[in-house]
């Protein structure tokens, strides 16, 4: 069964293994190496990520295993037999030391590192791109909307349009980013979150009428309906029809739950729903909607004072529309007691070397200040420099600073058990709460500083000076 | 396991399981029901839609059945035990009707028609959705590559970047599509494709000078090298020391199979390395080339003559961006012996109603000329109206036409072994050659003519005319 718990090593690109091959006849596959995983923009053109997919990628490390039915297919695609004979005793005994999930992370910083051998710490970086990547792009987005909506109710119905198996990270990440449900029934259980739903139009169509379909649906969920009332005609036949059948369930002391909008003008919609619920004594009666929604129409809907209070939320959530893919890369810092980098023509695309962690400083109301990028034997510094033009620096003399990096797996084993994505959501509004307000606003949003410590930039100098 | 030919019932929309639990009780889930899959926009502002998906969809559905765990906690989450127990003796005996995969399709025609109990023919709704939309979305974009591309060679590199597990159905829809090859090893293994890759930055890097690092690759490959040429330098350093490494292969009696450049300006850079290469006599040495590809760019490149062999295409392939989802939906047609359909202001999101089937007509070259939407029990027709204008209609008098849906499931069970992907793309070339040029062209293609019978317009005004 497919549980999601698990996926085979040769879910990873080719040249992972071509090179652990190389590696491995050119005697130079226990080599110890570091790598970060670090992106270079953030999406949605907005002040901030939301780091997610932490342990989901330690859960999937922790179970690679190569099966003879892999080992099988490597060595007939013409893989060297002694080298197929060492991936079956491989396990992944590296350590990953990253930012905490739920944490706000930006573009440069070495959001994780991961230590162990070259061989181990390359065959795991397809796969640690795929699930960080992916979740954090969606957290991200799933946070821009719960800003969005406020206090409103958040429900993932994006399933259908998910890019398929990708589903089941998506619905996790929304949670981490702020959603309160999901409609993807093996979401909730396998990562044990709320589910949600109402009912379709099939469903009603299979009745004929709506009287008779909200009538069988109220017998079957009698405190639990939610009447989809757009159908046939919302204002003229759903709505009059949801308020006759929630009478009737009154009368036997049960209440209807709420009623959903899927077309039309919602903030029209939702007034004129409000006010005929309210007239027959249903204020407790909730307005949902959906279609088409993003964090931008959300914020229209409630500028429009439109009485929602739930906003059910498909493609642009389960895809992270229009963005995709988060630009994360996993790239070599240190490797068997040297530092390394990859030079480019544009700075920006020129690596830091070296083992490095994170300070994050906070200014004297207490709130996010900067984040410098350090090595590993670095303790507190009093100034950080842009590491794109170095003649610009900030002191950060008399700040207090925390590091954001921990040990969440040591020797191959993680280090914590998982925590649920409700709690993970909870220390998100703690770390958002910290932004300053500027960093989260949709238009130009401010720019966070992340700066590098004298030693990184004078060991990444050292370096350019003697590759170029 | 995780070998993505399972998958629990589970993974579906709660409102499928809220909505049979309803029929359930209601003594309804055993009506028979005929439900349509259908679109209604083309991504990519293109011409036409690949269809794929289907394969994965029959498969995953046969093997669709409820595990105790699965039952347990639909029972914990406040299912009704008769329901409950009714699911554990469920699996879908359906019928799929259904377009072949690799055939172009278009808006409004029922690609899919499901048959079955309403029970089952719901409960397989969102798993359908989320495999058939994503596949075809990704499918149509690869064939836009393969437009751009002519007769060189596509490789899919998207598995980093791709919705996380997604990217298995991503990369068996991009061979179909028309890609040669995939990064991912899995999803090789999986669907019988073949793979590709070259080396990445971190292989130069671990030997800290690109000569050594060439020969230790040329020395475990020595007749599949691909040389990545742009770590520190790539014009006076990486290519002369692939030339130098290929001298030295040669003497050996091997050939180097190719560089990779992967950044920079790629139209510049694939010249002057070809000039390199040549001078040196090595012609047959491949440039690859990967970075932010697309349609778009991969047109611009060969427009410039750049003199590229093979393109390593990751993010918008693998996600299908900017559009991130097939917006197909799947609506009830016909129940319990009724034609029944969903009425919305907008006519062109009120559905079809009864059981319908496509004719393909030809036109007196052999060509594609038009698509009929007619009931099942309709054959050849002699004019077909357009669905959202009735006064425009088009003769198809003395037309050749074809049925376009086959019986892909009989009672729950496939009618057929499946198809190499490669077989797939083998189809779609033959029907994108029957498809006139018009609808291939990127910029305002040709919009290809989709009409209905006069019987289903008939039966979707009478219907109309009863709701409104």
């Amino acid at each position: 069964m497919n549980n999601f718990r698990q996926v085979s090593p040769l879910y990873t690109d080719l040249y992972q293994l071509t090179m652990a091959q190389a590696y491995f006849k050119n005697g130079m596959h226990k080599q110890r190496a570091s790598f970060d995983y670090f992106f270079r923009k953030i999406p949605f053109k907005g002040g901030y990520v939301v780091f997610a997919g932490l342990h989901d990628l330690l859960e999937l490390t922790e179970n690679l295993v190569f099966t003879d039915y892999d080992l099988d297919y490597l060595a007939e695609s013409g893989f060297d037999k002694d080298f197929v004979n060492h991936l079956r005793e491989f396990r992944f005994r590296g350590d990953v030391i990253s930012v905490r999930e739920g944490d706000v992370v930006f573009p440069f910083e070495p959001v994780i590192r991961v230590e162990g051998t070259l061989l181990e710490t390359q065959l795991i970086e397809t796969l640690l791109l795929n699930v960080v990547n992916f979740q954090s792009l969606i957290a991200t987005k799933a946070s821009r909307m719960r800003f969005a909506a406020g206090n409103r109710i958040l429900s993932d119905f994006g399933l259908r349009r998910a890019q398929s198996f990708g589903a089941m990270h998506a619905s996790r990440a929304a949670v981490i980013g702020g959603f309160n449900s999901t409609s993807n029934v093996l979401a909730a259980q396998r990562y044990k979150i709320p589910f949600a739903g109402t009912m379709a139009h099939s469903f009603i169509e299979s009745f004929g009428d709506e009287l008779t379909a909200f009538r069988a649906y109220a017998k079957a969920f009698p405190d639990n309906s939610i009447f989809l009332v757009d159908t046939y005609n919302t204002l003229f036949k759903g709505i009059p029809n949801a308020i006759k059948v929630a009478k009737e369930m009154k009368e036997e002391g049960h209440m209807l739950k709420g009623i959903r909008l899927d077309s039309g003008d919602l903030a029209y919609l939702s007034k004129k729903a409000r006010e005929m619920l309210d007239y027959d004594g249903f204020e407790d009666v909730k307005i949902i909607v959906s279609n088409q929604l993003d964090e931008y129409v959300i914020k229209s809907l409630l500028e429009q004072k439109a009485p929602i209070d739930i906003f059910g939320v498909g493609t642009s959530l389960i895809t992270g529309k229009p963005e995709a893919a988060l630009d994360g890369v996993y790239k070599l810092a240190h490797v068997n007691d040297r530092n390394v980098l990859k030079i480019s023509d544009n700075l920006q695309k020129t690596t830091l070397p070296g083992k490095k962690k994170i300070l994050r400083y906070f200014d004297r109301e207490g709130l996010f200040y900067a984040d410098a990028v350090v090595m590993t034997t670095e303790t507190d510094i009093n100034r950080m420099i842009n590491p794109f033009e170095k003649h610009k620096s900030l002191s950060l003399k008399g700040f207090r600073c925390e590091e954001l990096l921990y040990t969440a797996m040591k020797d191959g084993k993680m280090t914590h058990l998982p925590e649920n994505p409700q709690k993970i959501n909870e220390r998100l509004k703690t770390r958002l709460n910290l932004l300053p307000a500027e960093h989260h606003r949709f238009d130009f949003p401010h720019i966070y500083k992340v700066g590098i410590s004298e030693k990184v930039l004078k060991t990444r100098d050292e370096l350019l000076n003697k590759y170029s």
